[in-house]
């Protein structure tokens, strides 16, 4: 097998080319849930959007979402293994809210971002435990910032991001985003935020959505806290994009 | 061998393709058992039905239940290795009545499913524990949202439903209680609820039950507690059945 | 060698097929002791039998028994390695001991077979330790259900019996008791129970027994403790029986 | 190699056909001194034998004991490796009077014999040590039994003997001294006692003692303690024995 | 494979020609990123260079830095595995905080690098972790030294420099800062400073840089933290040097 | 390669014949350091000589020593690797002085062997160290029993010596010393001991000594604490032994 | 490969001729740096002297030391792996600063170099750490023994010298010094021990050093501390050196 000769199963071993295969791996179980996700800033405001994929009907769809409330300020998209993100979020809470007690004032999320990515990072350098197979988006509004999106990988590494997209379709969907981005003016309102959200995420899926196929969050600078689209609102941002077309 | 070549030997390493081994064959374990387990969600109630194979006569037929009672407002039904579910169990309790403990309330079903979930996810992460071999399903009315029906498998993915199925037939039981729930309103009563779960494992088991072949387990908004049908009762639900043909 | 290829080596490792090996060879391991214990409910008594084997003439017959006392209320009747069967003797009468302790009155016969299932059951899935290589069967007399048989194996599981057996002729001792039982209204006096456990040992290991050949051991509702029948008694009741053919 | 293919090498870990290799390891190594020892039940007594073996002439003989003073009323005579001898009886003395502190008075020779059968089985079911590789002889005279006198081997098993003895020519000396046992009336004198085990000894062995080659332990009921006989008495037995034929 | 025949995969081992395998291993992986990074010190400021790789146009660029401010006096500029690069700039924080808190006054730069090398080392020759896959360099303005530029190695090893680099074009890079610092008098200005990093840079990659393409970091005897560059400065100096050829 | 077949790189694994290999090759490595060590006990002191090996003539002698004071009243020769011998003195200095400080008292020669003993004794047990590679002679006067000479190997053995040796030429040093012993009447003065050891010692070394080739310790009753012979002293015993022959 | 089969990868294991790879190996680490040191006693001074190899020139060559003051008394000479020897002083500071702090005196050189062969031998014994891959030299002047020069080795090994050397030509050095020596009254002063240590470099690495090639330590009886000398007065004494030829 030409995989690294046996470096690809120790997680704190380095491969003869400065390579570390668990933790490559644990991006490829991040994207065997086949979900995409896509997230973009607006003005005032920042929006995620991921398949709602409900593998048998009698699943009461709310069990099956893709997006957590972190803290009273930050959202969460995590997409690839449930249990890993459900574990991994939990994490990110105990964070948040210590940070709010030690400090008296809400974690502005680039800090959080930062702490997810050393919890991460410490995963792979330690040979008893492997990392986390999920890549989490995180988003908010910050009081001097204003909108915010992060994207955290099995790797450690974070990033801020106008618009990003994470999971199987990850490039098409960065691609096709930032040709939107450059046509717009970068100054994106809320429905227009949602709306290219949604075309990114039929056009790299090649899929007509419903409203209950997808999860719309969104975290304004109004109301600060995770708001899920309720269907309806998602039905009307779907036809306001298929008019355009 | 074909099966990832020494990465399935490992719990806490990734395979190239980002596969957990043990994880997959720890559902193998819980289906290993031969059992089927039945989840249906009433109006007012939750139903749980599974097979109570008794290996031989002279056991105690009380003593090879599947059915557990969690705490005062929840129930268990466990399909898989009986140590392991017991073991479980026994957890879950504690975390339920921890959370009484701390809050004054009782712990919500989907509050103790996360819990359940995130205990098993550690397992898949760790080196020095293999996962639980067990498939669990966990049933109570939720004061504000009814009755509850969750389902925890050795993954930590944890998920609620209206009905389902764990074990061996899991798959073709699914569909028949997917097609059931269509037809009916989806809003059903008590007898109806448990109907439902006897048809649908006669249906995929293709046999028919005397009430001692089978345990059923209900929690109904008046009584709140987990309730293990008695034979008499059981025998009625059954005739019910058949008599519907 | 086809047995798991090295899964069989690992304690905490499913094999593909969703089997622990560790587990079953420790069932050998409780069986090469080629002992068979049986056990069986009376009326208002339990019974259990077992050979004694006494391996050369000049060791003291008394200190090689397989019963013991766990607690003032409970016997055990151990099948398989010696050492095993102490030390975990031991720790159950720990465990009940404990527990009359934090309680105020006698750990009943139900809850000491659960902890002892958690206790072996823990081994099986840890690491760093291997199973009990032994089978437990623990019985007494409950105030509210009445005479009462468990029986633990390596792998954590417990069940209740009315009759059973363990070891190395297991399965033809168990098929002879259902047979019996069936005969037997079930509702058997103190001198049948023993009857039938005497029989039932001669049978599978055909086999005429002295009195010092065996070890009885009885819990009676009006004693509660484990007694050993003296040698007398057993003479007694091995009469009954070969004059019963 | 047919021996385990591997399982030989873990503690742990039962072979496929049940075995625990290590332990049977350890026997031999006990064996590997070339030592043979005897112990013997008088009627108000115990006596222990085994050779003296001086490796080379300029050694103190008598730091090249066998026997061990455990407690004021319980003596050891340990055959195997030495060093791992002098550590489970320094883990014995402890034991001694640890329950000599707690309860307030001697601890009963079973009771010993117990304990130390428990720890080393710990050692044939934790993986990171190994067990000790020796045979250990206790004795000593109970209050209400009388003489008493115990083996335990390296698996942790122990039991009570009448005579017995421990190393290369354990079978035969034992079926000698079932034989002499069944001659005598199995009540013996000191001096019945001290000679049956020396014949035993000279026998199994094919070999003429001198009064240096050997050392005799005794506990009588009137001194309690253990006494290794001074070379004038043992030569006296010696002359006793070989006028004997 | 020839490269050390097992000894490659354990880090706390030495390979038979005295080599420490995964700490050379360490050296690629910090390159493996692709980067580039210059630093040089001037009379009255130390200046570091490193391209600003944007792997897509819609992440906020100041998000992906390899500047980092380590204390109120010491900046740091991580040549490697990102995720790894924070991971020790935390840690390094700590290091330099708790010299303040502990002392009184702000951590020199020698001190911070001794620190951060000792803490590498450690990684180096214990089993359970692997080093850092990051190449640091730590600069600022000590109060009797002047200028301070240190560089610390995935090995533990920490130098200081007059100029120096780090990354795939380490070699190169250091050729050419030691023909420039020749020529010069070693007496740099700031401008002089930037420009020949700056140059440095776009030599050895062989590439025109625009303002946005690179980032400068600075720390100057007057204002002491850690400055980077504005573009329009960058632009400044980019066209200074431009103009130079 | 026949040599245990892979049971001799664990410590804690008996091989198939119930030999511990690594504590065998520990043998080898105390023997390794090419030293012959001789022991003698006189009437009324206890005197011990090893060769004084200088690798190169620049090492300040008197810091290549293997004679060592353990405590006030007992001293140590240590053969085989240096660095094992001065870790396992200067735990051996802690056990005196523990003992010294709880019992009042001075620790008696044969308390410290026995201890030394069970020290190294463990090392052969546990999986994570290695045994020394040493061979101590403890020697001291004791108060009741007089002169003690005790030796303690890499597998935990301790014995009292009237003469012994250690090292390369052990067994050849041990019969010479047999025979000499037996030819004096075993009452040797302090000259008489000194030279039948340096006799000895040129003897199976067959080699002449000056004074400065050998170390030459003692300790007498009226002394009680190790001295070190003088070279004069030694060499006027070295005349006094070649004016015999 | 013929090289222990495996024997070298364990740290905490013996080969089968008693003997410790990876300690070999470590000694191979130690003289991969391509340096030789040279230590030198005189009759009130120590001098030690060892290349300065300054890999680049923009490196500050004053952090290329191999040179150490571990405390206000003493100094030491690294030669191996820089991370290592700067681990293994600031061990060594530790050391001494707290034999100065509970004994209230300076820490003898003898002493230190006791305790730091303890520390790195414990590095050879245990299973999770690998050996310090450097020879260090510990130099001072003692109250009174006067001048004291300790080499201590990855082994453990400490010795005292009155000259030695480490490092790649180490055997070359030492032979050359022992012929000096011879020479010389062994009485040297100041500039003639300097010279001595100088011109012994020269001689084995066959090079004609100029001042900033070497560094030069020093400890003489009047300022007790490590001195450096400076370029001038090494310049001083190369002359010197080549005048004599």
């Amino acid at each position: 097998m030409s995989r690294g000769s046996g470096f690809d199963r120790h997680i704190t071993v380095f491969s003869p080319d400065g390579r570390l295969y668990q933790v490559e791996y644990a991006f490829k179980a991040a994207k065997s849930a086949g979900l995409t996700s896509i997230g973009v800033r607006g003005s005032d405001c920042v929006v995620v959007c991921i398949e709602r994929k409900v593998p048998d009907k009698s699943i009461v769809p709310s069990s099956v979402s893709h997006l957590f409330s972190v803290s009273e300020r930050i959202g969460a998209c995590m997409t690839g293994l449930l249990p890993d993100s459900r574990a991994l979020v939990s994490r990110m809470r105990n964070e948040a809210s210590d940070f709010k007690f030690k400090n008296g004032y809400f974690c502005p999320v680039q800090v959080l971002a930062n702490r997810t990515g050393d919890l991460a990072q410490v995963y792979t350098q330690q040979a008893f435990m492997r990392p986390y197979g999920v890549i989490s988006m995180l988003f908010g509004i910050d009081d001097e910032l204003g909108p915010q999106l992060y994207k955290i990988d099995p790797a450690g590494m974070y990033q801020g991001f106008k618009a990003t997209a994470a999971g199987v379709k990850e490039q098409e969907a960065i691609n096709y985003l930032e040709k939107q981005w450059k046509k717009s003016s970068g100054n994106l309102s809320r429905n227009e935020a949602v709306e290219m959200a949604i075309e990114c995420l039929q056009n790299v899926m090649s899929q007509e959505y419903k409203a209950s196929d997808i999860e719309v969050g969104i975290i304004t600078s109004d109301s600060l806290g995770l708001k899920v689209l309720p269907d309806a609102e998602v039905e009307e941002r779907l036809n306001a994009v298929s008019s355009k077309d």
